[in-house]
């Protein structure tokens, strides 16, 4: 325990030294590092796979899930979408010494705040590769140092990208511990690392919930997390039909396990009779489970029931919960309760219905007329993202290379004396 | 303690009632009941007064130290000053509904990011009776919430403050339950208010070591806090004689109970020889206590021998620490070990000198040719504010309107489906 300790404190202080390093490279360099580290990733695919294939044989064994299967499994396709995310976050505009603002003061003191780095960045994640080198490129691009910890189910495949990453940052002669893998798979290191807030300025847990559980009540570093996509689709009065179906169709089921999948669909009384039937019929026809009251099981008898607990379940799966509503307000109050502030949207032809909603509904984002799948960092022009915040603080939302700086005021004075 | 813990509850769903309410109102309904307020306070003047008066006879009585007896302290021309400040945030721009970006995606999808309210806030602090009605007249004008739980030592000066809030705001016709005090001055009373993370946004601790660890300890609710103004003014090598020394006494002297008090001065060798002889002269003149090495003590002899634990001491007296260094880097690591990350300064005329110490000073403030005392809300333009945040997240730095906002993100569509 005191090994690995110490191991996590030498990881740490050379983290920090390189971040004090990397906030003096230039943009131009820290762009040809990525363009170096996306090659690399389509040069060294077959490298990458052949690591893959000792994950996915090792998780088969022990009977992961297959939804956790699908996350970890990596593909020529999906090995360059790997690369061309790094790409696109070379392609974002430099997040540091933007002037935020600048004024003089009567007394000649002029006041600028600037953005700055954050300094060093810990990820917590599971069993997605992609994450290891997304986050690395945004981190790299926002000149804060990051230390890696995924899940023992992807280690081989982690570690050969982040293997990678760091050739990378050494041809394009940045020092390469600005990217670091805890190289650690036990609780017990996760642990210890929770407590580093004397390197670490923000930790982000990217998993499941008993991970994000852990690290909120453990952590004496401040964290960015989301909880939950617990995520509405509102069908309005003024809802076109073709778009109430087709928008909330493809906003449960186009990938059910994402965290900006609607969970819950809430449809206005005076909608429901034109527009239900077919959205229902179209959801059981492609197996998924609906639950809703007995008069939603008049409409389709595949119906089951749903009981209070559904309201506030994510399910990440083809189920979804449906309930009719009276009114626009009865729709918002539901999501202001049972949402958990991710993503929530209304389809309406009514612009001041769309007004109410995006204005009154208290989540990350708010969605009019598209479908809530469109939470995502990329989705959004941000390169790529760390994940979706819920919090309030700093960052809400898609977290990317804006969220990973901070600022700094600057004053400037000629001998100026307070009174 | 049950009945407390209800009755806690109970102040925190009126004040989330009070913010949804608030979040409706105008800026210039806002404004109306601010000019309101503040010719309120000194209309009631008198009343204040007296009530101040009760408060200081209790304080007295029970040996409160003079500085704190000072901070407790009102007359007539710091109840201008109240009132004062409330009219200045009034003219403040509205921080809500501001477009921070707007794009339109290839796929015609419009993505906007407009600040919001945090929605409510607590602040706990101390005897100062002015942070009432700052932090009210601060939250008000960025519709935000707000429980304000005083310090006991300033109850009677705190509650009359607060009620003459919650008259302004009844008289504009806004929900006074926007403004609340939590009424209760014992230490459970805090100790509940720091879980009532499902109602409040945000907690801000204002006042001493042992409150401001007491809620980083307990809270699970997110804070914005300074723990310390161990602040540094350094005198570099290119230092102006005159600016050095009339900056470096102001910045130690004008006020040293305030966070934004130089406690350690560093001087570049080459300038000690010069500066520093006038420098200490006029410090102990003026009986501030100087500590330093023999060096030091040859110059002056009342200096007394500095130990390792005087670069880590937050003195808010007239105290300072003095330390020769040999050069700028030095000085800057120095800065960087053992500065809180509040405010730290350089003198120079030297431009690059400036530069360097400006980039790499990792503080929330760094100062050029001016005075550490200028670390305050209402110097920077800012009406007035909460605290100063050494935090780097959300908020860094004087905490005035715009930090009590988060934003969300709008996504406006015509039927877009993800692929």
């Amino acid at each position: 325990m005191e090994s690995i300790k110490n191991k996590i404190i030498n990881i740490c202080k050379s983290s920090v030294k390189a971040s004090q390093y990397l906030s003096k490279t230039k943009n131009t360099e820290r762009n040809k590092a990525l363009k170096l580290i996306a090659k690399k990733i389509i040069k060294n695919k077959d490298h990458i796979l052949v690591q893959n294939k000792k994950d996915l044989a090792i998780a088969k064994k022990s009977g992961l899930s297959k939804p956790l299967i699908d996350r970890l499994l990596l593909d020529e396709s999906r090995i360059l979408n790997l690369s061309k995310d790094v790409l696109n976050i070379a392609k974002l505009e430099d997040p540091i010494g933007k002037i935020l603002n600048s004024r003089t003061r009567p007394n000649g003191l002029k006041i600028s705040k600037i953005t700055v780095p954050l300094g060093l960045i810990a990820v917590i994640f599971e069993s997605r590769p992609n994450v290891a080198s997304d986050v690395a490129a945004l981190c790299i691009k926002s000149r804060n140092a990051v230390i890696l910890k995924g899940g023992k189910e992807a280690k081989f495949t982690t570690e050969s990208i982040i293997r990678i990453i760091k050739k990378g940052l050494e041809e394009a002669n940045i020092d390469n511990r600005v990217v670091s893998s805890l190289n650690d798979y036990s609780r017990t290191s996760v642990n210890i690392l929770l407590k580093m807030d004397k390197y670490i300025d923000v930790l982000v847990p990217r998993g499941g919930k008993s991970l994000i559980e852990n690290v909120r009540k453990n952590s004496t570093i401040p964290i960015f997390s989301h909880l939950d996509g617990i995520c509405h689709t509102y069908i309005d009065k003024y809802a076109k039909e073709s778009t109430a179906v087709d928008v909330t169709y493809n906003a449960k089921m186009r990938r059910t396990s994402i965290c900006g999948a609607t969970e819950t669909i809430l449809c206005h009384k005076e909608a429901a009779k034109k527009i239900l039937p077919k959205l229902l019929d179209k959801l059981v026809k492609n197996n998924c489970l609906v639950k809703g009251n007995s008069k939603l099981k008049k409409i389709n008898p595949k119906v089951v029931l749903a009981k209070k607990e559904d309201w506030a379940t994510e399910y990440l799966d083809a189920i979804v919960s449906i309930k009719v509503v009276g009114t626009i307000e009865e729709a918002i109050n539901h999501i202001n309760v049972y949402s958990s502030g991710h993503t929530d949207a209304i389809i309406t032809e009514s612009s001041s219905a769309a007004k109410k909603f995006l204005n009154r509904v208290d989540s990350a984002i708010v969605m009019h007329n598209t479908s809530t799948q469109f939470a995502d960092g990329a989705e959004f022009g941000l390169g790529a993202e760390i994940g979706i915040s819920t919090g309030k603080l700093h960052a809400r939302g898609p977290v990317s290379t804006t969220e990973l700086t901070t600022y700094k005021y600057i004053v400037q004075g000629k001998g100026q004396l307070r009174k």
